[in-house]
């Protein structure tokens, strides 16, 4: 039988368009969103209900096929992307993007996984409610790839990762049966709480169809803020206070570098209209949903005490949505401005909120000593613990052979670091096929065989998606 | 060799004191909380290290123990209760109840599993730091145990389930490995999130011996109201308004039926000082860790709104510490008064916070019907949909024949009732060993399957807490 015969009893369950094959077609959902990877597809499945994706799962099974979960292939770190000669067909959730409820007084959305993440926040926003989950790509990642990676974002300060989100999942597992927990309950303990499982598991459990998530009351308001720091201001201090000083109404609280904020400047071919104190800048929002609460007096006082303890070099207010926009625009264009720079090699570090300045410090020395001349852009959602550590191509060489030799080396002293200051190598991106050596590396037996077992219990042939964690099935 | 001969290689690893076989002695660890179950026990197994846990299991195995992990023994559902014809020996971690580290910039506690919830709280506190797991057995109660069950209590509005706190997890696995996981990281995506599945195992994947817990800053400010609701007040609107107009500030939403204030108000033999409004009273508290929000302009505000909708009666400020303590020790003595008025049935139903007054309605109906005389107390977490229903055994009646009659009859009515809603038979307490048929009923095939495949993929051999989720060996 030819290798498009293999494929009709997809297209007799999915229709011809729920069956794509032609190389042009098939390409983008081959390649992961970095390029750094070309992975090759017997066909791409585009399912449009529940009940063909269970028909797929049991079709792939008899048919010998492995399945690649895939939302809108906006991740980092591979996990999305068939690779060649596993005969995985893609399963593109783009068609199932549904929102299924939205319950106002119980503060919950109900929709299918395949929902742009952006849709579902307006969803939200349209019955007078907040979705807080906020990315970059939020307007063409989906929430089961969301759900696959445990997205963070930019607002995890106050509402915690996609898990913190998540009421309920429903997902087809590995022999095509429904595991179905769709509740909108903020408390259900009945055993092992198994829709943990699904998150954060890059699709390798099973194909998540639907989800619920919690939801906030709009936050109609906002004071934010661009705060420049002191030489040697210390970081995790001032996070420290924020939270305070602010009662934890502030969503978000990013560390912008200087040299980040240079990028965007060169990006746009003129100066950003803010600048960085010594220590760098840092993005301050605070949302509520109450008029009741005096947020710009909150803000400012906070400031001022910040200021007077000699954390602040300055701090500017945004005094109308267009300031404030102005402030998030840099914010959010630091990716971009560092590919038009010529592309980066990005480390997705987590370490203690308190070791923040420890790493900043014993990584700058490790680059100076060893890349003198490398250009690193650093940022992130440090309110957090987490600093995205991207080290800038240089002028003239080549990004994927760059990627490489930073990735065969320094990044290992990085990871090293992190781990020594009891940090991570990996804070939101994922495993993936990416950074299968580095959970080798940093785990132990006990870790390795505990993963192996509950994807066992879940996918006992490795139908979903195979190759991700593990470079050999185990 | 008899069975004494057998308990010594245990007390070679843990010392006479460390193993506990005197009827006297052990009888406290074998019997539950609420005194329904009466277990046996070989021994009371009670280690200092974790090194000794882990030696204690390797015991167990090669001796055909299995075991049985214990907190304070506070647990509603006889999840830590040996079980007479397994041969369990309960290890209890009462003597690992060190605090490890309190990081204040980063806001971790570090702690061993034995240790009870209040010296947590205290330990933090002494760091200007808030621990929000909050619960009427507090002072007794261990975080294991907590973790466990993944405990729920009275804070859970705004800080959420004990799962929602959680950082690092370090337990001893049925081999007597060690799953070591005791991060202080906001964010660590490396593949499945593995300490997931302890929380809320019930002691079933392995022993937990150490916790990372996540703290808040103090709370230094509070502002805390006791409401009357109007006849027919929508709760759920009221519970939505307060999460809007608080900006979230409000930490517990405790509704308390008129029939539960009149227990207390018979076990003190005076009134208890404050009223509820035909639609019962609420508990309302909103805290701050911040001088600068006007929490009780805030708090007030909020209630004028309340009135001006017809939602209230009447509410209460507290006005002093006095006040507050007198307002909540109305709802923390509930439990008691019901044990004064001769016990109570627990029914901890959880639905969709904006299915909580169909709920009462119905159920109240259901009771009426089937149960004329009975008196209903109902009170708990309505902010998060949990509701404690639960039913009073009447004068003269036998409690536990009461409990088994309930138990056989209108509790699967009230079940089957949360069901219909899309709710929970347990909202809060867990399965353990009273609730396995009702698991059964409510699980399908898909899930009992995950559930009892997660537990072989930690514990083949079934050593640890055999028994709880299911009554025979899966």
């Amino acid at each position: 039988m030819s290798q498009s015969d293999d494929l009709e009893p997809f297209r007799a369950l999915l229709g011809a368009t729920g069956v794509l094959t032609e190389p042009g077609m098939i390409r983008p959902y081959c390649r992961d969103h970095r390029e750094l990877m070309e992975g090759a597809t017997p066909a791409v499945l585009r399912p449009r209900t529940v009940e063909e994706v269970q028909g797929l799962v049991r079709l792939a099974r008899s048919g010998g096929f492995g399945l690649v979960p895939q939302g809108g292939n906006t991740g980092y770190v591979g996990g999305a992307t068939p690779e060649p000669g596993r005969r995985q067909c893609v399963v593109s959730l783009e068609r199932m993007a549904r929102i299924r409820s939205v319950d106002p007084l119980g503060f919950t959305l109900a929709c299918d996984a395949g929902t742009i993440l952006a849709e579902a926040q307006a969803a939200a926003a349209g019955h007078g409610l907040f979705l807080p989950l906020s990315l970059g790509s939020e307007g063409s990642c989906r929430l089961g790839g969301n759900i696959g990676t445990n997205a963070g974002g930019l607002q995890v300060l106050r509402y915690g990762m996609t898990r913190d989100l998540v009421l309920g999942i429903e997902a087809v597992l590995a022999d095509g049966s429904l595991f179905s927990d769709m509740r909108h309950l903020r408390k259900n303990n009945i055993g092992i709480d198994l829709k943990q499982a699904f998150i954060g598991a890059e699709g390798a459990l099973g194909i998540v169809t639907g989800v619920v998530l919690k939801l906030w009351p709009a936050q109609a308001h906002r004071a934010t803020a661009w705060l420049q720091l002191a030489a040697d201001a210390p970081v995790p201090e001032i996070a420290a206070t924020v939270r305070r000083e602010t009662a934890d109404l502030a969503s978000t609280f990013e560390l912008i570098s200087a040299a980040s904020l240079a990028l965007v400047g060169e990006m746009r071919g003129a100066d950003p209209g803010l600048q960085a104190g010594p220590g760098g800048a840092v993005l301050l929002e605070l949302q509520s949903s109450s008029a009741r609460i005096p947020l710009e007096e909150v803000l400012l006082g906070t400031l001022e005490e910040l200021l007077e303890r000699g954390f602040l070099e300055d701090a500017v207010l945004a005094q109308s949505e267009a300031q404030r926009r102005a402030m998030w625009t840099i914010r959010e264009t630091i990716p971009e401005a560092e590919k038009h720079a010529g592309g980066s090699v990005k480390h997705d570090i987590a370490v203690p909120v308190s070791r923040i300045a420890d790493f900043l410090e014993r990584g700058g020395a490790l680059l100076a000593e060893r890349l003198p001349g490398v250009r690193l852009s650093f940022y992130g959602h440090v309110g957090d613990g987490n600093i995205h550590y991207n080290l800038v191509v240089p002028p003239g060489e080549d990004r994927l052979a760059f990627t490489r030799a930073i990735e065969a080396g320094i990044a290992h002293d990085l990871y090293a670091l992190a781990a020594e200051l009891g940090g991570s190598f990996s804070a939101e991106y994922g495993i993936g096929r990416f950074k299968r050596d580095l959970l080798a590396r940093y785990s132990d037996e006990t870790r390795l065989a505990l993963l192996a077992g509950v994807k066992n219990a879940f996918d006992p042939d490795g139908v979903m998606n195979a190759g991700i964690w593990f470079a050999q099935d185990r």
